[in-house]
């Protein structure tokens, strides 16, 4: 299986960004992690960028707050489909980081998940993998099944307790 | 190859969906194109869904303006990558519509691209669907190429007409 | 009398939409509430909308955060007045939820409160219903005159405590 | 069957309001039209607000733009459900009547349609008053599915057109 | 002297409000405060606005959150200077009170002061009372003149403990 | 009669400032008309505002654009009240002259006005004045009458052209 | 005198751009113009930020629109003083590019002009550079004088025309 | 070497300009903070900017908040590079103070960094003084370095602990 490299434009992004992580153990899709600033180290994004497709990788997720750049000079530097997460950083609520990630000129798409949505980005990594994973489809299902479930249990508990009719 | 599955909630929305045609048509990329409302026609928006994975589509593009549900309409049926086109309507400049489609809760995302960003969902749908297809990632880094050189074409006209050095 | 369907896309909508639930007892509406997500539990979201007419219904509320299509799901599949709670949700102070639930296409409308507006949503619903049901009305005037009345007392300890005229 | 008030806030707003008029004929629900500013007549407003439910309005719709207080200023004196149109001014792409018309506080509901979204007010007092009204109702699910019907021709003409797989 | 009135839509609004008091008695103008809503007690909002003129009053400020109608509900109804403090409540950081105050269609004025901007109601009041009030104008004089004096004892004290040069 | 001094921060505002003359006019208040830059001539918005109260003025409105400053700096030089009409330009529909002209600090108060909202620059001047001339304020009333009797006008048009009930 | 470098992410943005050329030109400073795009030509946009410095510019400008990385990819690869221009494009009236150009994380400035401000990039590009070139400082003194004095110039037509008082 | 005039608007905005003296510091740029406020202190901001120049002062640095005017009020009296840093204050994230500051007309460019951005306005300040300082180019260049061996650092403390592949 191809796996999944992560980036984060800063340390201070990991706790959004190891979300992901969980879903993808879940999920036993493998993944690389990596800390690297679009800004302050750009020769290793770029390389990491460009080399991401004979390492192997299937997809790139890149997470950053403010300005968030990073998923753009990643895209820019590889056909591998890139999903972008916007970061919430000290302002705006993450709507900078939002247009910064998603308003990508023609021919450089970043495919980009809701504001600190890391499992979303997750999700759609696999998506993307098992188009040629079985297996990985299937747990994909499996995992969706669970999440039906569970909001149908807790509909179970909320008409048991809240229902006036 | 798989094929593409190109949904529009109206159409309307045509004259910037069809900006993807071009791109998916220079790829060599087949695809199918459908106007299903997600509210007006929500049983043809889940039936066309719930089946794309057997029909041998790769990936759904899905655009919409407004509450732009139609995508996340798309993605709650299927675990087929979906990519959200948020089309800009006559208010808001399209934020409505850009935060109905990226904002997706965990679980079911949909990979946004730029507000009218017609041709970069097409781009990214092709990038996933070259993962499986070399003879597609070719393509694509030759369209790269052919752009990077169309902007060193303009830089040097632009050098030529109006440098004062 | 008709009753009043509640659903909230998650759980966590809880301690916003329970506010709904004090506005009803105290107009003696009855209710019935829900956890149904439009994403992911499509089939019970429908299956719910499409039978709450025969079901006795006379109005529908729907809660949601973030990409908040559920308001709109629901309305798809009745013509029972449907009634849109937007939800703060972690960003953007709600304004995603409002827009996701206001800016609705042509013919599918949902009836739009304040974010977070779960009260004003009951006494929505109890207003639609008090078309037919003349006890319901007085109540809706009895509870009018009571909050004025609120305002007006707490105006006497303002007027006596601040006024320097 | 009870008829709908509909009052605009200036006459300028008539050429969105008026597109509520169609709907309405298509129906077959009576209704009465007004010019009142909540400023400029204020008078006027809370006479036509305290009377509608004695002259036998089931529904009142407001549009207004800017500072758009009307739909408050109607609601603040009828238990009648009362839609608020946000009309779209000079500035702010309608954001201030939105705004303005939806985030009312606690006690006063006003059910909010999109920006410039007067079709919906109309569809939506109908939906109200189909509530005792069978015939509407009946009439309601015909215009919806025309409206289905509709898209599936678009879509049958766009396959038709666009199809490359 | 002619005196001030001042009135919040809610009694909630007052941690806002009461800093206009301190403003006032320091200048020595005299107030009178109340709790009226726009929505919950319409009648009341415009007696006190219709009778404010001939009870001596020269200024009125209104202070409301969220779709804040307040001032426009006084302006309507006298032609005496009315200013408006858009109160942040819950959401939007104020923005949904702002627009509901500033964007006064023509004819009915607010003077509009700074999410909440109680103080600087408070101080445009006085400029405006003291146009004939030459003791007032020169206790305003006096005022800035101290908040001058403040900002150049906090200079000297930042340059003391900062300045490198 | 004070007078009223205008200034605008560039003659590219006058076709929205112009608007306030009329008014003016129509309620016989002598106005005085400059255009000063806050930043391209601050020397002279300074001379003017700190000599504005001797010359004769009653009340100052400021005019512009973009980083709208030139209200605040009139209002830091003079105890008159200030009235700022932010004036929409190239970008962002005026939200950025709204900002810059209503957010003030504490101490320096600027009656904002709605964005290209010169008239209501010119009432509520003529309101300020009025305070102290008892003719002004006739003439302000009967020119709310006529605008009212203007909306009815319009109103028994409308009322005879549309009404299905 | 060093050279100012400009850069422009896209031809389509040379009618924005091409207005800071006049400036300089007026100034008598050099400068080079470039086509160069952050994301289709990554490699030419750090190659010309690397080598400036030693090719002898002085400050860099550039130009982009929608997520604008230009400037912040210009950035990360010189010490040299970069200027950015927000550019507006289609959607969002310029605030994805002013957000995507002035949010940089510590350590790597860009300094940020209004949306579409070419004019006072040139000049901020020419304030630094006077920075070490007295004879350029007294141009720009000259050039504030003529902007100062054509203010003045429209301050008296204005003054003659309208005057009231 | 030239140095850089820091002004505040207020001591409230200290927390976040400090931060700008620790980056002077450790890039040995030598410095003087101020105090002063547009509107409480018009005349000593206008005698501090116009006095910069001779006083051997390079760049100055202007910080405030909600109607940030200040860096437009220095900017407006000198033809030295002004930096203005947007402070957030209680209301929009900041937004008010980012748009008076960058929104700038032409002709006064004022240099506009990161909302709360103070770092950057030193880095920003230091590039430019670097221009005719070899040695603190030097330190510049041994900043970035130190900074990109940070995130490295960082980057293989989060490759060791998380990397799944």
């Amino acid at each position: 299986m191809k796996k999944v490299g992560i980036i984060m434009g800063s340390d201070s992004d990991l706790p959004v960004v190891e979300k992901a992580f969980g879903v993808l153990d879940e999920l036993c899709v493998p993944y690389e992690v990596h800390v690297f600033s679009a800004h302050r180290t750009p020769v290793e994004v770029r390389e990491f960028s460009l080399r991401a497709q004979e390492r192997d990788f299937g997809v790139l997720i890149a997470a950053a707050g403010m300005a968030a750049h990073l998923a753009g000079a990643v895209a820019a530097n590889t056909i591998l489909p890139v999903i972008g997460i916007p970061v919430k950083g000290g302002t705006f609520d993450g709507l900078d980081a939002l247009l910064s990630t998603v308003q990508m000129p023609s021919g450089i798409p970043v495919a980009t998940v809701a504001v600190d949505g890391a499992k979303n980005a997750a999700f759609l990594a696999a998506e993307i993998i098992a188009l040629s994973d079985k297996g990985l489809g299937e747990r994909l299902l499996a995992y969706r099944k669970r999440e039906a479930d569970g909001v149908l249990r807790k509909n179970a508990a909320v008409e048991a307790k809240y229902n006036r009719a």
